[in-house]
């Protein structure tokens, strides 16, 4: 259960160590992935066969590595009206929140003959990667591919691993073409993170990588970037609630176990301003616990990283809040909104009493894509922002660069640096 | 000299090999580095005076780490009024560029009770790496500060080596003072990047670092990441020249030198539309080369890494140019504006004839930190945004999630993720 500590009674930093250090290593990894990542490289579509077989027990060729219309017209068949109509509200609601998110290019014309500006541009080709196993997630599909869409990438390619019998999970598929992927392949792993980074001859190279995956697909990502860019190298979630007297301590306890069921290195943190409230929500989440599919998963998360903190006011809480800086901050307090201006670090933030998180995962319109592990303190959601690029341009009339020629000839003789100042003395000198 | 290949005659992807692979590796240095970084870690500021001892031949003490008031007064005795006034009208330009990158967040009211939205906030506190040795870089200062600067950035800190009597470069304290850093350190090299990230007695950890350094600079940005951000890992820079028939060769021999002197892996590319104008530009090197100062480094890296080619019209240049992904493009033909449209991929571009690429490096506006070796398909200048972080946030009343209630519960089901599902459900089955 969550351990409790007091303020005035336990030392701040030993209190914050506990949900640092969640990471698990893994020495084998990192030369297993190298390998594969190799393999693709020299062997492109050859080698994703042959990993295919070895960790997917299934079987494919060049023909059925690209998911086909037929597929996921039939998956369409598959899945109920209900999940349709759920995603596409989802969709509509993700589509319009990143919307505004588009920034344009600007320019700016000085006096004289100067004209300078800069150009933002969506990136080329995209990659996403989509989980497999027993579970399916068309939420995180929908999640990184729409920011990409609304961006202006052109070509959204999806990668995921085959289902036992070799084809996709439907629920995937049909979020995927709702959410407007190009293409989709049947590959998973660190080498479908390869094709991605280099290029096999059934899939081109893309631009960037998104998306979750297990320590293999995030292994490989790390060792693909600089080739491409990647979203982030996600780490153990969390989720932070600051619940006064009048939260509801049912809703806390829900909460709290939302993010736990993920994983079990998810930090759960409780803050609050009574030991009478945090005694009531132990209670419910005793009750709650024990009906939970996934409790085990809660209990290990829970017992190890799982943490009340018993503050003297709304405001101290937030303080402590943004020293960890945590994924998910849910403020269930009065007048949630009166406290935004004092929330410096978090990924998503959720105000009021009827704002859980799990809204924002599937439906709202944020993004679920966020910086875990105290990594608000500098990064931030996934966002239309990291689907585009930008240049810079200059353009100057000779006039103009006469007036500046002297301060940018002595500025380059100060740092030794002759030929920057030969570029612009041959341009009055020698004509 | 560079090397000349024809798109007629030579392969592309042989004539795109030439400029891969041209960094260096040294398998001691990432050991050296981990060590420096253990060492800061355990003993703060004793391992700081300790290798700046080692390295930099100079005895610090707790005192005489951080540069006084008085060394910085003495730092503007020492310069050149001329230098000051350029410096000045540098900080200005760049300041007027970068001010237009300023973003604000937004809100949404939906119908019903929904509100939601991005802010945006500034980094809290960051660390500009600038580097010493014989030559002294202030325009570095000023292209990392300044943006820091303009994105509201409270606490920017400087660390650069000392110089040979344990003061600071009079040039580089200036610029810093110019620019608005507000705390500087005389310490370098790995030690410096180690101390921002964990912190040590004198400097208090923080949340970014950026600026150029040396491998091992490099390399404890490197490994860092992740504790704190950084800004980008430079790989060997390029400058990429289109010229058409009317370019004067003289001005194109110039420019193609004056990113050549920085580095002997940097790379020099000519695309042009004639061999004439080619040899025209070869003979007009060949004069130029022998009075620079750097022309030891300008010849090996020509003779290594430049590459000319003959293309049969400017759009057929600049479609080879956006496969390259230049750090600098030049584009030196008539009418060039015409063709910033057809530029996919580069970090900065230069128009016209008369906007040589140091008038962006040292004055105009634009940042002289670029994306390298082929990074600009999918990376961007430095700029405001590389010094601000997102927070999304969400508010729904009880009557709006209780619309959303069924949709959410599918998806949370269909993702076999019940503890989500369960904190809607509470909200409305229990209470």
């Amino acid at each position: 259960m969550l351990r409790l500590f007091n303020l005035s009674k336990d030392k701040e930093e030993d209190i914050l160590k506990i949900i640092k250090n969640r990471e698990e290593e893994n020495p084998e990894v990192i030369s297993n992935v190298l390998n594969i990542l190799k393999d693709i490289r020299k062997d492109g579509d050859k080698a994703l066969v042959k990993y295919t077989k070895d960790f997917d027990k299934v079987l494919l060729n060049s023909n059925s590595i690209k998911v086909s219309k037929e597929e996921i017209e039939e998956a369409f068949n598959i899945v109920e009206e209900s999940f349709i109509k759920a995603i596409k509200s989802a969709i509509k609601n993700i589509e319009f929140y990143h919307s505004k998110q588009v920034r344009n290019g600007y320019s700016i014309v000085k006096e004289g003959e100067v004209f300078m500006g800069q150009l933002v541009l969506p990136l080329e080709r995209i990659g996403v990667y989509v989980p497999g196993g027993t579970a399916s997630y068309p939420s995180s599909v929908v999640m990184n591919v729409i920011p990409a869409k609304v961006a202006g990438v052109k070509e959204i390619v999806m990668v995921t691993p085959p289902s036992a019998n070799g084809g996709i999970n439907p629920y995937i598929a049909v979020a995927a073409s709702l959410a407007g992927v190009s293409e989709i392949y049947k590959v998973g792993g660190a080498q479908a993170i390869g094709a991605l980074a280099y290029g096999t001859e059934s899939i081109k190279r893309v631009d960037k990588i998104v998306g979750p995956g297990n320590i293999y697909v995030a292994m490989a990502k790390k060792l693909v970037f600089g080739t491409v860019d990647i979203d982030m190298v996600a780490g153990p979630s969390e989720i932070l609630i600051v619940a006064d007297e009048n939260a509801n301590s049912k809703f806390v306890a829900a909460d709290l176990m939302s993010q736990a069921e993920h994983d079990k290195l998810a930090a759960s943190i409780l803050l609050t301003t009574s030991e009478e409230k945090y005694n009531e929500i132990i209670k419910e989440l005793e009750v709650q616990i024990e009906e939970m599919e996934r409790k085990d998963i809660i209990k290990e998360s829970f017992s190890n990283y799982g943490m009340a903190l018993i503050c003297k006011d709304i405001k101290e809480c937030i303080r402590i809040s943004n020293i960890i800086a945590p994924e998910h901050l849910e403020l269930m307090v009065e007048n949630s909104m009166e406290y935004l201006g004092e929330v410096k670090n978090a990924g998503s933030i959720f105000l009021g009493y009827y704002t859980p998180e799990p809204l924002g995962d599937y439906y709202a319109g944020p993004n679920h894509v966020l910086p875990t592990n105290g990594t608000a303190r500098f990064s931030s959601p996934l966002s239309v922002d990291s689907f585009i690029k930008k240049s810079s341009y200059l353009y100057y009339s000779k006039g103009e660069l006469i007036k500046a020629a002297e301060d940018i000839m002595l500025l380059a003789s100060k740092e030794g640096l002759t030929a920057h100042g030969n570029s612009v003395k041959v341009r009055f000198c020698n004509d």
